[in-house]
């Protein structure tokens, strides 16, 4: 490629410290050379803008303290949902609103699996192809563990409520334990599987997971498919918003670098160096609440029990739920899905918290009726 | 009300006459009044935040020249789509992109109606429901001929293609002609009926038309029911992304209004007046690029022709089509609705010029074989 006039080096410290430099743009990824990267541009009052989504997550409290004290901007819109500009949204779209919860598909790779998976196919099967397609590392970890999500939910859920990026406290799960059987019977059940990041800021701290989830199929967030992304933000005065497009991909990165070098510069014009607050709030009102654990979510579920084909199995079932104070909102058994003995057993639940869930599962699992391990996938209703 | 220590006035003059006034917040609608407000308010040094989406479609180039010249803000997010903060999205977080097109449910009302008309309801009877619901106004003019939509669809299409506000050479078609049987039709081939309003840069000119649309059904669009409204915004480095939410009342619309006004105090922290521009382009930048005559615009047809139950009727109404180079997706005809010798045919065309579409429906309405009118609603496919 000729680059004309534009400098070159291969030294990346050579952009932060040429003084001719005033925003130095991030796009290298990982942790310790960008770390090192953009607090040496910080510390030199340069502007960074960043589409590193683990870096902010991992060591933004860190990067936005240095930032404040040596008055620069940091800059991140294109680590959190690739061209959408769901951080413009929430940082200042949303500024007059308590944002009570954020739920987001924030992982194409992983929406695409699920996506093609309803097809029947097995995740296996579908991963392999979104590795040949280019839509999945070679190493898939970060992206259908939930890592990636997590990164990006850790940001949103920072800017949302106003606390400090807690990445390392959030729960996440991946999707590789799915099953096309789950997939369908949720359909049956009228819901969608999906890889959520939801955030959601209660009294005594805030839920931040990442796990697979139940959403009715009626709501608009169960019809985004494939590689696409999208964030709803439920805010108490606007109610639920959505923002929805691609996640990833070059062009649609660049989409979100450039508005934010744009931003940037329109506030060097105007003299400012940074206009809203990192997270939206300013650092003194940020609230120091903390991650809730998960034995603290509550949420709705959906079990799928294998049990032996026995009388009164279904209300020894129906009884270990209701001693722990879990209301049945659906339940599914199919004759015809009896083999060698066993027959799967769906039930869709209330909203329960975590706690009470793990300790019904424990005593279910103790059944002599009951084979094996208890599925258990989360629901939510949004509403 | 108790207002403490605010003070009031029964005169709107004395708001934008208060020396100690730093910004007019503007939330009467109508023109005339509205207007005197805010040109005083501007001539006066003060920053505006309007919800007044007639005012700035119908007076904004006048408003923004004057704000320019004043060194002052005249904010409007609030306008467009209520809550959702798709203004800044347009503005800011789009910067990057050459917009090539803008669609959107942008009347809460009509969008109502016809979701509510997709259980085989007229739309009188649905008008009625909503207007005692609240959701429509006693004269529901404004909302279901698209007048509403029209003035929304100039500002968004202006700020999304850098071009002046041309409200009065908009297209705009309502949906009091759209019947149950059209509904069920196109949900039969696939597509869902929704009032949508279209921009669309070209070479040569820009469409704005607010009309009745046939949208697929896969589409996220199509899924977006009731009074909530939604934004589609296709730029030529992110591609498509939408904005979903509630696009009126009292506390989306407050939503909006304080989000700006934090906009603007925020700008004259930082010691500037106007850090975005009015229209998200430079006045210079602004390109002068007419709205496109209806026969200008491209589109493709939903067609309902009463055809008299003879031989070789389908062959005369396919051969007036092809001689217009119009070319069938699909054609439904069905025996079971034969009536009094008379059978509707419902064709879905390709894309074509309007001029052609005209023509070729002034010569099928000439035909011996064709009975009364043919109905045509637009259709988009997005893609």
């Amino acid at each position: 490629m000729d680059l004309g006039d534009v400098p070159f080096s291969t030294d990346i410290f050579d952009v932060v410290n040429d003084p001719s430099v005033d925003i130095v743009v991030e796009l290298i990824g990982g942790y310790d050379a960008a770390k090192e990267l953009v607090l040496a541009a910080v510390r030199n009052g340069k502007h960074v803008v960043t589409a590193n989504k683990a870096l902010i997550a991992v060591h933004g409290n860190e990067i936005f303290e240095a930032a404040d004290k040596a008055g620069v901007v940091v800059a991140y819109e294109a680590g959190v949902a690739g061209g959408i500009p769901v951080m413009k949204a929430v940082r200042e779209g949303m500024a007059a609103n308590r944002i009570d919860w954020i739920a987001g598909i924030i992982n194409g790779t992983g929406n695409y699996i699920l996506t093609e998976m309803r097809a029947g196919r097995e995740f296996s099967e579908v991963l392999k192809e979104a590795q040949d397609l280019g839509y999945a590392e070679a190493d898939p970890t970060f992206d259908v563990e939930g890592i990636d999500a997590a990164h990006k939910l850790t940001i949103l859920a920072s800017a949302g409520f106003g606390v400090p990026l807690q990445f390392e406290k959030g729960f996440t799960e991946g999707i590789s334990k799915i099953t096309p059987y789950d997939i369908a019977h949720a359909e049956l059940l009228g819901y969608r599987i999906k890889h959520l990041g939801i955030a959601r800021r209660r009294e005594d701290g805030i839920e931040l997971r990442v796990h697979p989830t139940l959403v009715p199929k009626s709501h608009l967030i169960a019809q985004v498919d494939g590689v696409l992304n999208a964030v709803l933000v439920d805010g108490d005065a606007v109610g639920q918003t959505m923002y929805y497009g691609p996640g990833a991909g070059d062009e649609a990165t660049a989409s979100a670098v450039i508005a934010d070098i744009v931003d940037v510069a329109r506030g060097v014009a105007c003299g400012s160096s940074q206009r809203v607050p990192y997270l939206g709030f300013e650092p003194d009102a940020i609230e120091e609440l903390d991650v809730l654990s998960m034995e603290d979510v509550q949420s709705a579920y959906y079990l799928r029990i294998t049990a032996l084909d026995r009388p009164g199995v279904l209300a020894k079932i129906a009884s270990v739920l209701s001693e722990h104070g879990i209301n049945i909102e659906s339940i599914m058994q199919k004759e015809s899905e009896l083999k060698d003995g066993r027959i799967p057993v769906i039930i869709l639940t209330h909203t329960v918290q975590e706690r009470q869930m793990n300790r019904s599962i424990e005593e279910l699992e103790g059944l002599s009726d009951i084979d094996g391990q208890v599925i258990r996938i989360r629901a939510e209703n949004f509403n």
